[in-house]
């Protein structure tokens, strides 16, 4: 008789954004004739790049063609992405990274999911409260983290590193000694970043304790501070702790286009074994690459065209992050983040928590957000708002706040 | 201290198809002035058809535009392809299968990879042998299969049903009984099929012991004979014990593509859980969807000029089947599979072992096989070839062969 992965059993409800999306139909359903604004999920609006759509094209032409042609993609990714990734984001950062230590995948929450898969189910995990939801859930998945606490909506066997306005949502070294880190810099939800000094010092403690960090870098495209590293790889050692996942998704709009990579550097061992021989093997094992029409959309995001057209993007979702600052400033929030980061973190007014102010934007305003409980218990009290709505809607969405 | 997922130490080798690959780029680098010809892997050869092309160009355009562009997919999928799916796939069989027991993802390798994982580790999976790698190589990775034996080439903990030339390579009832039953057919790589009632047998089976068939639907659009089921969905009671994989990969040539599905219908049930509800709770935490133009690709596959011109493709490829079959069996091989599926099996010749004739038939006639031993034990002393190479190869190799 089969049995199941009872690990499962153990999620509580269901994936935030499912729950949030699930709630704004039902909204919408009821209020047929309100019109609803969505900063809640973190989806783009804005359409695909110029020369992104020129590429994509291009390789449609090629697969309608037998001499041009192609069927399974190269295991780790084509060259030319490849190659195109390590000289764009690695080697132009001084960073010393190659083509072949790069993974070209369907996205990041992929491999933000399924990269604890090459470790032992015995590690412990820390990770930052609040964060992406992923790397909670998918080591509950692998039975990775005791028992949950209803009342403290916390696991038994996590190791949570707190991020709130007390400490500038910058997480501490924690007291109990992890074996896998989660950072998220610039941080999904807070939208915190951290000095390069300071990433260096998580790189220096990884290596001490011997824990391997997953570097999570999606949203490093709006970084625009000085000091604050655009890879953990520009940080010394990095190399021998670390792993890095870069999505395509913030930068260039992929969110339906599908496309991320992950590193996992040569230098990276456990004993004697290298992580990079056992990534290399789960995907040749579990994943047939990404499709090659979006391999060549990747492409394009490197090229000159591409660098311009995406640099007046993500000026356009940064302005729309200032004007959602600057307006709830004005109607008297707290605010933080939306300045290396397209979120906006706010805390609730009046002792508010966060499922009820999402209920009240709702209703009151007609404005989705997304609760800050849903990204851990120290993100109750505290929403997020995103930048990626289109302007035009930011500014109403602004206006409707402004009045409550 | 981090400690890595000990199973994968114990994986013998490399993936079966990088190793090919390794080999002949070695042989290809030695001898350049041969021209190799490639039987091996499962690769199409066929560009994609027009309707196809054409739709894809179309969602390219869609992308372009704020008002037509799409972020992030319905977790599932969206709606027009799972609806196309479960009307051409299912419904007109006359298998009651819904949209929302449609899974779409980015292909079959990784739905038969992921499937595992929302069962117990404790399940004992059973699979045909020889079968497709990634079956007995995904559960090795999550620990279900027990120690390797290198001299047999088997796991102690895996149910092995023997697929010879002695019981026409159909899998019979196993003597243990195990919780997961692995199902290929048509197979690959014996290009065997079992009549509809004979399916019946294993659904009934299934249901009697309590185990669950992962039934992979890979090849079907190869079926050429009456009497052969298109989906398990036509046995009755398989919607209780059935999860059934599909890919587009040789029905329509996406291996470079990218797009599968998988049916959990939501009748499939372990105690009080649905098996649906866990497979979307694992889509939804691990996985973003297939990219929307390849969805979109995906239901042009179903429009009426698309299944017209893949129709073409099929005969095309199954016409090259034939011309292997009656070339070896001139040559004097024993032949099997090539009538319900684009992969022909050979008995290797003279007691040489499935790798030395495939080192043979690389050096001699520089055509590329697969050897049988690398799908299991009772694959060794046999040998695959595909259909899957154009015309003209094809002839070209069974020439260089018919001359050895």
């Amino acid at each position: 008789m089969f049995q199941i992965n009872d690990n499962y059993q153990k999620l509580p409800g269901s994936y935030l954004f499912s729950t949030i999306a699930k709630k704004v139909a039902a909204f919408s359903e009821a209020n047929p004739d309100k019109s609803i604004i969505r900063l809640g999920i973190g989806d783009v609006t804005q359409p695909i790049a110029p020369a992104i759509i020129e590429a994509m094209h291009k390789a449609v032409d090629e697969m309608a063609d037998a001499k041009t042609f192609r069927g399974y993609a190269p295991d780790l990714g084509y060259e030319f992405l490849r190659k195109a990734i390590s000289e764009n984001d690695y080697k132009a950062r001084g960073c010393d990274i190659e083509a072949d230590e790069i993974f070209v995948s369907d996205g990041a929450k992929s491999d933000s999911g399924n990269i604890q898969e090459i470790f032992s189910t015995d590690n412990r995990i820390a990770v930052c409260d609040p964060v992406y939801p992923v790397y909670v859930d998918s080591n509950v998945m692998a039975g990775r983290t005791g028992t949950y606490d209803t009342a403290t909506g916390m696991w038994s066997n996590v190791i949570y590193m707190p991020c709130t306005r007390e400490n500038n949502f910058v997480p501490e070294f924690p007291k109990e000694t992890p074996d896998m880190i989660y950072l998220c810099l610039p941080n999904n939800p807070t939208g915190t970043t951290i000095k390069k000094a300071q990433l260096q010092e998580w790189v220096d403690y990884a290596n001490k304790v011997g824990a391997v960090i997953i570097y999570d870098g999606a949203y490093e495209a709006y970084i625009s501070e000085d000091d604050v590293a655009h890879s953990i790889y520009e940080c010394e050692g990095a190399k021998t702790c670390a792993i890095e996942l870069k999505s395509f998704s913030k930068n260039a709009g992929f969110t339906g286009v599908r496309l991320g990579y992950t590193v996992v550097p040569k230098e990276l061992k456990c004993g004697g074994v290298s992580l990079h021989g056992m990534w290399a093997r789960r995907h040749g094992t579990k994943f047939n690459g990404a499709p090659y029409i979006i391999q060549r959309a990747g492409e394009a995001v490197y090229s000159d065209a591409g660098k311009a057209q995406l640099k007046e993007q993500i000026a356009y979702y940064m302005k729309n992050a200032s004007t959602i600052k600057a307006g709830l400033q004005e109607a008297g929030f707290e605010v933080y983040g939306g300045v290396n980061a397209p979120y906006i973190w706010l805390k609730t007014p009046g002792q508010m928590t966060s499922w009820e102010f999402f209920d009240y934007l709702l209703e009151k305003a007609n404005v989705v957000g997304t609760p800050g409980s849903g990204f851990g218990p120290s993100g109750e009290g505290y929403f997020r708002l995103t930048a990626f709505g289109s302007y035009e809607n930011t500014v109403a969405a602004l206006e409707r706040i402004k009045a409550l």
